[in-house]
């Protein structure tokens, strides 16, 4: 694929405006619509072609990349041109859910089009930097067609043709972070509740902290997987005793501190269902057993 | 201090070992005790010395390293040496509040002892790396005493003479912790949710997503501290809808698979409060602030 191949971006809210910008950067010619149209101006300066309706964004290029609020409004916006799918390929990044990547295959495939479902590991600021990775799913020879052009706004991750593999691992790295950010919150929170306590300061030892203790993750993943498979023992472990004293001083102190503690009840909730269930110690296989709760 | 300079370590749980055998490998004389004699073991084969008594182990050095349970265990193990204490100093890096941290210090320094508070950053296997630190506070003196021998357990980082910082910096990043590996769980749970899904391959996703976005802390700190001192409107917004849906997202996705979404529900929460009192954005200060309870 040269970079002659034009791509339209429908939906230029944070986002897509990061993605639209990626591709005007590589010199790729860009057609670009937003139901609020003046967010596309700074991208019209910028050489991108300003479509004013869906329609003709649609049909202004062979490649529709979507990046909207959800799958709600991707499929309001794209059901009037359903007839213009044909021959054409949809590029979905708009954030949802494997059964509604499912269902949006299904529809744009029953009009004639090809579907990617998509999942941006990025932030609007980090989108075609080295950092950067799109996760994709869908059919390998729809993703080997487009992977240059997509490649442009980061690292073009293809997981398989199960069409919801995207956005499950998308849904799941955002659990993650949302999780960690709710951590950041309550550590800041924390951190700030003396007399002049700085958050900002207080990063120079938190992000060296969770860089490093993000470094035991792929261990512990390593005894979850050979859990499922061998039911190994984990070697992993630590009292359960010290995890519990340990957060309940962190609950403690933050209760002495003002700060609320409910971003850690569920957290110590699983820690005492452990130790009901008359475990001894703490591993990561026990915490993932614990969270499925389906027969 | 020369490493002629003997230490005592009281507690040999999977910490108190490390921290031991980090003194041994800098051929610092050390002096061991334990309640269960055997994990003493090891550490003699390379060079410890075995006290038989906590008296034997703290009349042994002029420096005493504590690691042990929790304080309630520390101020037990040490009661009956009191009259032992004068002259010498404790470190205590016990997991702790700042309130038990001031009790402690109180208690020492009544009977005629120094009294440091320390918390360890670092997992028994990264002891004495370059990425372990161990966080001190209480008297400067008392520090520029022992920094060099602290220093070889891990970059050792003064944070000031009030008794409780060390635990207060100590638990806020712990907070972080926690929730980033039940992030790190609950992600996993999802990952492996499909057939045939590895939680090993999933965190060569995991691991960098964390560690990016662990960068945007210090920019959202910075907002935190600006919201602090001049109230100033946050820049590094994101639009409520757009979290609320992709929130929900990660909770519909995990339910459909299996998943309990109960560490989730605390975020929902938040972010549902932050709407009610008319956000229309999510920011760093909102969050923190919606954290701290006290008036
Ligand atoms: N921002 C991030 O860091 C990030 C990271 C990864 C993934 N994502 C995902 O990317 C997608 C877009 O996020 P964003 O940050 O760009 O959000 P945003 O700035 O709030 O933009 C939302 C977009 O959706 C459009 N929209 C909303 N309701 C609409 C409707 N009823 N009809 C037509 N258009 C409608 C908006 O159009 P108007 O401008 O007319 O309102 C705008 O283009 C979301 O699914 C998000 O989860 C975002
Ligand atoms: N492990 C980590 O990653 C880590 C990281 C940072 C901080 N810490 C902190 O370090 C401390 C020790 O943790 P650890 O991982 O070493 O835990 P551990 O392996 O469970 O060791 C607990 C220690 O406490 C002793 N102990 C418990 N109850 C006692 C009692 N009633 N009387 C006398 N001794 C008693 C144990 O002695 P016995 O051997 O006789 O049971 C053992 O020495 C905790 O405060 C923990 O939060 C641990």
């Amino acid at each position: 694929m040269s970079n002659t191949s034009p791509v339209t971006v429908l939906g230029l809210g944070d986002m897509g405006r990061a993605l639209a910008a990626a591709f005007l950067a590589e010199e790729r010619a860009t057609t670009v619509w937003n139901r609020t149209a003046a967010k596309a101006d700074e991208l019209i300066s910028l050489g991108a072609v300003r479509a004013d309706s869906v329609a003709e964004a649609v049909t202004g290029s062979p490649l529709v990349v979507v990046c909207l609020l959800d799958y709600g409004v991707v499929r309001e916006t794209l059901e009037p041109v359903a007839g213009q799918l044909r021959g054409r390929t949809v590029v979905n990044l708009t954030n949802g859910t494997p059964s509604q990547a499912a269902e949006m295959a299904a529809w744009v495939t029953g009009h004639g089009g090809d579907y990617l479902d998509g999942g941006i590991m990025a932030v609007p600021t980090t989108v075609a930097t080295p950092e950067a990775f799109i996760l994709y799913s869908g059919e390998q020879r729809i993703f080997d067609t487009y992977r240059g052009v997509l490649g442009e706004l980061g690292s073009a991750r293809y997981l398989g043709d199960d069409i919801g593999l995207a956005s499950l691992y998308d849904l799941a790295l955002l659990s993650g972070m949302h999780l960690m950010f709710d951590g950041f919150h309550h550590a800041v929170a924390m951190a700030t509740s003396q007399e002049g306590g700085s958050a900002f300061g207080f990063t120079e030892l938190l992000v060296p902290w969770l860089t490093n203790m993000a470094r035991l993750l792929p261990a512990f993943a390593a005894e979850v997987d050979a859990d499922l498979t061998t039911a190994a023992e984990p070697r992993l472990t630590q009292g359960l005793d010290v995890q519990v004293s340990g957060l309940a001083n962190i609950m403690d102190a933050a209760r002495d501190a003002g700060v609320s503690t409910t971003p850690l009840e569920s957290s110590m909730a699983a820690l005492e269902a452990l130790l009901a269930h008359g475990h001894k110690v703490w591993s990561a296989p026990a915490s993932v057993r614990q969270l499925r709760t389906a027969p």
